[in-house]
Order: structure tokens, then C-alpha cells, then sequence
């Protein structure tokens, strides 16, 4: 059965809500844990979470209060001496700090223990471990950050959100191929539709690279949908599946995306804020407004993927609650049980 | 006194909202109009003005609706017998189109019967005729389209948005000095802050541009406020002024924010339409939303402004309704007024 390594020690609320997380996902997807990190620290968490069950906001604003049995929950730990913070340079951090809970719970998968590691700390240094421990997938030249977004009709893939700066049309078109196998695969998405992030529609448009990822993928359609460019308005309309893009461009537009989308709603909050009656007309606006929040939540979401190793990593977002982790467990269990790794590899040989 | 010269058959509302907003702005800024257009379409929208007043849909919220007395307005039409579309190509259109509406508005500016350019027909088109018409700034490389964007705190300067899909670290630090110029004189920002969009905040992040016009700006802080890197979640906080980037990355930029929020509200109008008690509370809702509408809407900023030429050329967006032309006319007012072009000069000799 798929076992998922979660990194106990990363991201803003480590280890409570890491643990919490991995505690509820265990419970909700029968999912086998193996939790990587400081030994007392994660048995403290878990006294806490076997005497009062699972306390905690789903998405900001669902509270949830579930009781746990864990005798019933198979998990189990993996004690990481070390912990890489979020200011380390990756490549180093990774080489110095070997017992690290990062770098354990990517070994938990390469000697076979766990399947796939969800992390929420250093986005680089999970890479990095990951890149160093598990290895790339035969034929694919550089690993993409994979992350789903809300969008009108259904959510799409977007890679790649900020692994590589610099990308080559060969890497992009890369990244296609992978995208279309996961959403396929994990989604059901089977005729799924591949567009190159671009200014303008018409084959011309935008930089050298783009225009050359068209070429190339106008040329060699082999198995992909490729539906041509599509525009930063447009794909929030959700007629893509899989939307490709260097890792610059992408992780610009995925912070865009979180801190556009927060600034409406403290300013939301901030107008329904001004007086007593806009109080009480914000009071009743507020499950409108849950719901929202929710269709276009993170954490509903669970976390990015990095396509192209060999092996699931997770990167869930550094400010991952339980909810969070417990939704980032859900995919890389999916990731795995659906073989998009084989499936990929198959393209490739 | 300063006057405006507008393509009043450009956008996707021409030349009804255009010559609505033309007027509409001569009344409100005292500011001469020149419309340049189909005389005779320009013409029966005056009439119609002079009998019905305007009506307009203000930020598509807000209904106007003003009585006009075309006699006490200076407004004066130039005519054009050709229009160039959406789609052409905008180098082979302007020298094909002599006699199109954008070409004879930029010329009235070189000629010197207007100031300054508003066109909300097709971007590239406006930049090429701008370019091709006025030239460029003497020490400038290449101009770049400067949007102001809205933050928590206050809006920010946002280029390049669209007019370079590839640039040069020299560029960019141009782009820099010409936009802290533009926010000093025309928004009163003495302090400007400069940012650089990037994927970190460290010095070392991002793709090669970002790394080596962080460095340039670092040495060669003249006259600039140099804060370093800024990510795409922090600049809706507002502690930037200006926030340059190549203009692939600023179009998806500007495109995303754009795609993003509408996305919002769309969901925002469905969740409040789901039954009969959701409707009552979207009604009581509706006019805070009405103001967040208002805070974060383009129409208010009413256009970009292509900094870098000779002359004045507000690209309004293709969209805009009266409103945003009426918006965009003072924008262009102000800029002639405030000398910017005369102030980036003066930095560059």
C-alpha cells in the first residue's frame, strides 16, 4: 500500500499542523504515513492530537474538530536531527545538513519505505533533495513545479511555477508532456488541452522562446492536444487543461494569482468593515464569501507537483495548514497509485 | 492649453463610448478634444450627445447621466477615411493606412495641433504610428508601456506592459528612470520607490535580465530609489511605486490580474444567485462590491501611457467605455502638463 513521507519539520506552522495534516489525511484516505522529523517534537504533537482530536481551520474558515484513534492509523517516524530553514541555499543546505528531515524523508523513498514525500518547507531545497536523492526520469531534461489553479469551468495545470528561471523550447515542450500525463492520469482529463502561456493568440506572438515552444509543438503533436497560446486573461476561463510556461513567468503568475485574489478580499473585508450596517450586511455575505474563498483556496488544492523525477515530491505551500497537507497527502497518493512516472517514461523510451 | 487628440474610431466601443468619453472629458478637465475619425460618424455621435447628454455606464456600476452644451466645449474633428483593424499587422498597416485614424491623431501631434494621443484601438498600432510619428526620446532605446496598477496602499507603476517581449538590462534601467519620473511628476511620488519584479527577493533570484539589471541599478542608483527585488504576492501590498520587468512578463502580469479579478467577481455574481435569499443578500451586498469594482477597476486609471517617445500617447484599454477615455484624456493631460518627457530629457543629457 502507498505510503507518503511528510517532511514533519517544514513550512510556517511545522511541526503542529504538519503532523495534524498527515494525522487527518491517514484517517480521511486510509493512507499509511511516515512522518520525517524530530522525534519528540511529532510524538508530542501526536499526544496532543490522541487527547483532543484534530482542532483546525479548514481554509481559513471551516473549523473542524475530528477525533483520532491512532491505534487505528498506520504511522510511523522517522527521527531527522537537522532541519534546513527557509533562508539556506538549497544545493548547499542539502550537502551539509544529510539528517535533515527534507533529506530523509526524500531517502524514505529511495531505499523504498515510504512511495512519495509531501514537504511544506524551502521549495529549493526540496528540489534539490529531491533531484540529488531520487534522480531524473530517463529522456527528461529538467523537472518542472506542476501546481493546479482555479479557474471558471474547471481548475488547470500550470508548469512550470518556478523550478527553472531559464527554460529551452525542448524543456517546455518537455513540460507539456508530463503536464498532459498527470492531468490525464490523476484528473481524468483525457483529451486534455495544452496551451503555451503567451501576449497574444497568434502563433507570432511573444519572446523567442515561446514562439519556438509552438513550433515545435505545432510540429510534433504526438499524443498532445496542443491548442496554441493562450492569454493570462483567458485561462482563468478554464478552457485549458495543461498551460505551459518557463519557471519565471510561472511563478510570477502564480504569486500574482494568491496576492491579487488576497487583496480583493481584505478589501472585502476592509468595506464590509466601515460601519455597523456594512457589519451586518457582512455578516450575511460571509458564507457567499466562504464558499468563494474556498473554490479558489490553495489549499484545496494540497500542493505543487514536481514533474520529472523519479519519484512524487509535494511541495505544499509554506503557510500549509492541517487542511492543506491533508489535501497535498491526497495528490501525492494519487500521483503514485495512478503511475504517472511509467507513463511518462513510456513517452520517453 | 494643452490639447488631446483621440482616435475616436479605435476600440471595441467605437466611435459611440469614444466620443462620449471625449466630451465627457472636455467637460470635466476644461481640456480642447481633437477627434479624429470618420467625420461623419463623429459627427451623428455629437448630435446625439447634443440632444440625449451622455449616458454611460460608469465602471460598468455607476450610471451617469449629463446634460451637454457642445457650444461651450472646444472640440474639433480631423477627418480619417480609413480604420485599422484588430488583427493587422501594425508596422505594414501604418505604412499601408497613411490616412487611418491613429496615424492622423499621432501626426496631429508631431504637426503640433494636439499634445498628446489617446487611442484604444489596437496596441501595437498605437505604439508603431507613436514610434514611426514622434520618435524616440534621444537616449532612449526603446519605449515601454507604463500601467498604473491598484495595490492596498496606494497604486503602482507597472512597466514594461506589453511593448518589448525581449529586453536588455540597459532597458530595463531606462525603464526605471522613466517611470520614477512619470510617478515624481504626474502622481507627486518624490520619494518613488523602484522595484523589480522577480521570483525572490534576494539578489541573486531569477533569470539572467533580473539578476544583471539588479546589479546595474545597485551600481548606478542616480537620482533612483532602488529597493531591490520585488515578488508578484507583495506588490499588491503597494510599497512599490514602480515595478519594471520585460514586457512579456508584464503583459501576462497585467492580463493575470485582469483574468484573476474578473474571475472573482464572476463567482462572486454566481454565488449570489444561487436561490432567492442569496439574491436578497447580493442585493444588500452589491454596493460594497460596487466599491471594490470601483477601487480596483482600469477604467479609473483610465489608460497605459507609452513612456520613451516624443510626445504623449495614452493607450487606453480595448474595451474602455466613455468612462475610461474620459479617464485616460486626463491622464494624457497631466502629462503634458507635468513636462515629463521634457524631465526624462533632461536625466539623459
Amino acid at each position: 500500500m502507498t505510503r507518503i513521507a511528510i517532511d514533519a519539520m517544514g513550512g510556517d506552522h511545522a511541526p503542529r499542523e504538519i503532523v495534524k495534516g498527515a494525522v487527518w489525511a491517514a484517517l480521511d484516505y486510509n493512507v499509511p504515513i511516515e512522518l520525517v522529523g524530530k522525534e519528540d517534537a511529532i510524538k508530542a504533537e501526536l499526544d496532543n492530537i490522541a487527547r483532543y482530536g484534530i482542532r483546525s481551520n479548514r481554509g481559513g474558515y471551516f473549523r473542524q474538530n475530528i477525533k483520532v484513534d491512532l491505534s487505528k492509523l498506520d504511522i510511523k517516524i522517522t527521527h531527522a536531527e537537522e532541519i534546513i530553514e527557509m533562508g539556506e541555499a538549497p544545493g548547499q543546505a542539502i550537502r551539509k545538513k544529510r539528517k535533515s528531515s527534507i533529506v530523509l524523508a526524500v531517502d524514505a523513498v529511495a531505499k523504498g519505505s515510504s512511495d512519495a514525500v509531501v514537504a511544506a518547507g524551502s521549495t529549493g531545497a526540496a528540489m534539490a533533495s529531491s533531484l540529488f536523492g531520487l534522480g531524473r526520469l530517463p529522456g527528461i531534461e529538467r523537472p518542472a513545479i506542476a501546481v493546479m489553479l482555479p479557474a471558471m469551468k474547471k481548475p488547470f495545470l500550470l508548469l512550470d511555477a518556478g523550478a527553472n528561471s531559464s527554460c529551452t523550447p525542448e524543456m517546455l515542450y518537455q513540460f507539456a508532456v508530463m503536464g498532459t500525463t498527470f492531468v490525464k492520469n490523476v484528473y481524468g482529463r483525457k483529451e486534455a488541452k495544452v496551451g503555451v502561456l503567451n501576449i497574444g493568440e497568434e502563433a507570432g506572438k511573444g519572446n523567442e522562446l515561446v514562439q519556438n515552444t509552438y513550433k515545435m509543438l505545432e510540429e510534433n503533436q504526438n499524443g498532445l492536444n496542443f491548442i496554441g497560446n493562450i492569454e493570462g486573461k483567458e485561462m482563468f476561463q478554464g478552457s485549458c487543461d495543461v498551460i505551459i510556461c518557463d519557471g519565471f513567468v510561472g511563478n510570477v503568475a502564480l504569486k500574482i494569482i494568491e496576492g491579487s485574489s488576497s487583496m480583493l478580499f481584505k478589501m472585502i473585508q476592509q468595506e464590509f468593515n466601515t460601519d455597523i450596517i456594512s457589519k451586518i450586511i457582512g455578516l450575511l455575505a460571509k458564507p457567499f464569501m466562504k464558499r468563494i474563498y474556498k473554490r479558489i483556496n490553495y489549499e484545496e488544492f494540497g500542493g505543487a507537483l514536481l514533474l520529472g523525477i523519479k519519484g512524487i515530491t509535494v511541495i505544499a505551500h509554506g503557510r500549509s495548514t492541517a487542511y492543506a497537507i491533508r489535501n497535498a497527502v491526497r495528490v501525492a497518493k494519487e500521483a503514485v497509485e495512478s503511475d504517472v512516472n511509467k507513463k511518462i517514461m513510456e513517452i520517453y523510451q
